[in-house]
């Protein structure tokens, strides 16, 4: 055991874990660090943020999912450092962990385009903690509405703002808009909650860029369906509490969610290599950064093309695929075999829009409407990890189905963060108050 | 529906919910005030903060649990003040809602025999959120053991310490040293769980003293059986991070609970009338405060004897009897009846122990081990709020029953939370630096 190649995996997220399973029960000795302690299955984060899923039903342990396997230890604990000449991993309490082969796996974030500060009006959707938020977020607007409606007599519709149409801000409008259109209509008495309006822009000509024109053009008419106002060509260009300026004009909002951008772990930069503008590490054909054989870096962290001048998309099948280049390649070392060069297969890509629509797309084959989406959920279903949460996630989304309720309709925070929020929906002037404000409402 | 008398309800727990069940689709207007959006089966509590439950599947939010009654509006806000002569409310943003009829049921929390300083050190369990919070403790500290091992290749036993011996204190020790000793034993590789301590400290002569004496001894014996310490005749007299201090000992703890005392809402001292050493309001037989028949005082907030002299317990049973006392007298007025007063019936107790114990006590019927599980799990499926809660309950415990897992084993919080929470954590001492520590470990 202890003369075996130590591994240090950094991160937890679809690659780190995927390269722990590929690592597991091999001659080699595995360390992954997280600083949660849970996998998160993000595809479905979306639906926490909207309450119909509860968060342990798409996180489950990390210690858990890998607690089989002997030579795979987890730690706990946020990696701020890397040594690659003396071949260690530094902690965020100084602590220094050695090894002979690193992958880094620590994934990105939403990048603010450089105004970092916006994060608090506009949170971003990559965490069970963001997720959380903006299910807090999204409730609190519909009771402080109700609210104000029953304390003044009247209140004005609710603004919800998505700004980017990928796939997870084009979810996130598709379930706002059912939360207010379907969930919530009769539970709230004074206001209307189906005349909320959610509002997504889009800063280029097309949402879901990176799928057919024709799949895009779709799911655009599928989302206005649910009664989402689609906006192309709309740049966020910034962003207030309580309103975001879309080219000249500032638009108000209730809740503003940030679904576009990319910005890698920082714990690229400090490798000491090329990155991209997003902080993604240009790697090596064999996923390792200049220089240094020993120390990989795969998944969103990484910038690589393919064969056909393509970035490999930040995708979690390209993680996990990178995952399982880097393992076997260490595996090669061992043997000493020649390593293998990465190459990206495209499974395909599909988005969910509301509650029975979706879109597909793998090489040529295409689909759309309810048949894409029992595809969208039987892979999502069988790519959960453990039986137990596909059981349960499976059947919350057939109460769902049948009732349009959602289950997880909880504002949770301590009161004092709940009195923050009220004043945050407080600090949007009244219309009373400001009357200049409301012909700003309409945005074109 | 412009005439109707308007009755406010403040707080959403058993009181409080049973209030507006009693007063709906009668002729009256009602508003429920609470400062969460959630209705919370606290009974339940101690799973969630054990990892067993989630925490959507004990809570409900009060607007859908209520929302087919036209009569009833339910709007999220704290009430800070009220105004008795002018009848109104006053809510924390300063807004004032006039009453015919209040029904204060804001509830209690633990106090600190008036060291509320303390409560950081050791939460209490009232809340989701304490549950939460305890919730990660505990994790917490399992996980910051096996980081001390990885990094220093020892670590010292865990110490869980519950103070106070009521049924949140046994409960939540017996669920710790489940937890310990069967729950994780398999996911953590360089520490042994089952070697944690769990020690629970109670001040008086016997645990569950409200139970016949029989009763408590069976209970202290099941505890015992699990691993648990059980101190009679300890109270705890001081507290600080890390450490308790029992007698004239100071005994080290890596996670310290709060479950004793009782402190009830703040709103019963604004109204001006004598209140107990607890803050609980004295009331009159009708539940009523003195001068004013139209503020009724119910639950864990007033203070009042039975027949047989005895206090009326702060016990969900109680609550509900009461609201169904206060709305009856209230919809006699409007009838032009005389009133009733308040009698309460004990329908006996009951507490866990455990993964399949329990002891029931009903006048002169006792219950004790696994039968006594059965009656207990059968009481609180059925006073579970919801179908759906009932059936995700059930089989989350038909699950952790089978599988001894914990489901809901997330550590949630921001980054930055973790950080404050580990350097929480490592802010006891390392016996490698202090030494002299090591012998205050063991108490008698």
């Amino acid at each position: 055991m202890k003369n075996k190649p130590k591994v240090i995996i950094i991160g937890g997220g679809f690659g780190g874990l995927q390269a722990a399973k590929e690592l597991a029960n091999k001659p080699v000795q595995v360390t992954l660090i997280d600083k949660k302690n849970h996998h998160t299955f993000q595809p479905l984060l979306y639906q926490v943020a909207t309450a119909v899923l509860s968060p342990g039903e798409i996180a489950s342990p990390i210690r858990r999912i890998l607690h089989r396997y002997q030579n795979i230890e987890v730690i706990l604990g946020e990696a701020v450092d890397i040594d690659e000449k003396n071949q260690t991993v530094k902690l965020h309490d100084g602590s220094e962990i050695p090894f002979d082969y690193l992958i880094l796996a620590a994934g990105a974030r939403h990048s603010y385009f450089g105004h970092d500060d916006w994060e608090n009006d506009a949170p971003g959707l990559k965490t069970i903690e963001d997720a959380l938020e903006i299910r807090r977020r999204v409730l609190l607007a519909f009771e402080y509405a109700e609210r104000e409606a029953y304390l003044m007599g009247k209140h004005e519709p609710l603004n919800f703002v998505v700004v980017g149409g990928g796939p997870t801000g084009v979810e996130l409008a598709g379930a706002i808009a059912g939360i207010a259109r379907q969930a919530l209509e009769k539970d709230f008495k004074m206001i209307d909650t189906t005349k909320a309006r959610v509002i997504l822009f889009e800063g280029g000509k097309r949402i879901l860029s990176t799928f057919a024109e024709s799949l895009s053009e779709h799911a655009k008419k599928d989302l206005e369906d649910l009664g989402v106002e689609v906006h192309l060509d709309s740049f966020v260009s910034d962003l207030e509490p309580g309103r975001v300026k879309v080219g000249e004009n500032w638009v108000d909002c209730d809740v503003a969610v940030w679904a576009t951008g990319v910005a890698a772990s920082p714990l690229g930069k400090t490798l000491g290599v090329l990155t991209d503008k997003a902080g993604r590490v240009f790697v090596e054909p064999d996923l390792t950064i200049p220089n240094y054989k020993n120390i990989f870096v795969i998944g969103d962290m990484a910038a690589l093309k393919q064969e056909n001048g393509e970035p490999v998309p930040g995708v979690a099948p390209a993680a996990m695929q990178m995952a399982e280049n880097a393992c076997a390649n260490i595996l090669r070392d061992l043997k000493r075999q020649p390593r293998a060069n990465f190459k990206y297969w495209d499974k395909g890509s599909m988005a969910t829009i509301g509650r029975n629509r979706a879109i597909v797309e793998a090489g040529r084959f295409k689909l759309t409407g309810f048949v894409a989406w029992l595809a969208w959920l039987f892979i999502h279903i069988i790519s959960l990890i453990g039986f137990k949460n596909r059981l349960y996630v499976l059947s919350e989304w057939f109460w769902a189905y049948l009732t349009r309720e959602r289950s997880a309709r909880l504002i949770t925070g301590d009161a004092e963060e709940l009195q923050d929020a009220i004043r945050f929906l407080e600090a949007k002037p009244l219309p009373e108050i400001l009357p200049e404000n409301l012909s700003k409402k309409v945005v074109k």
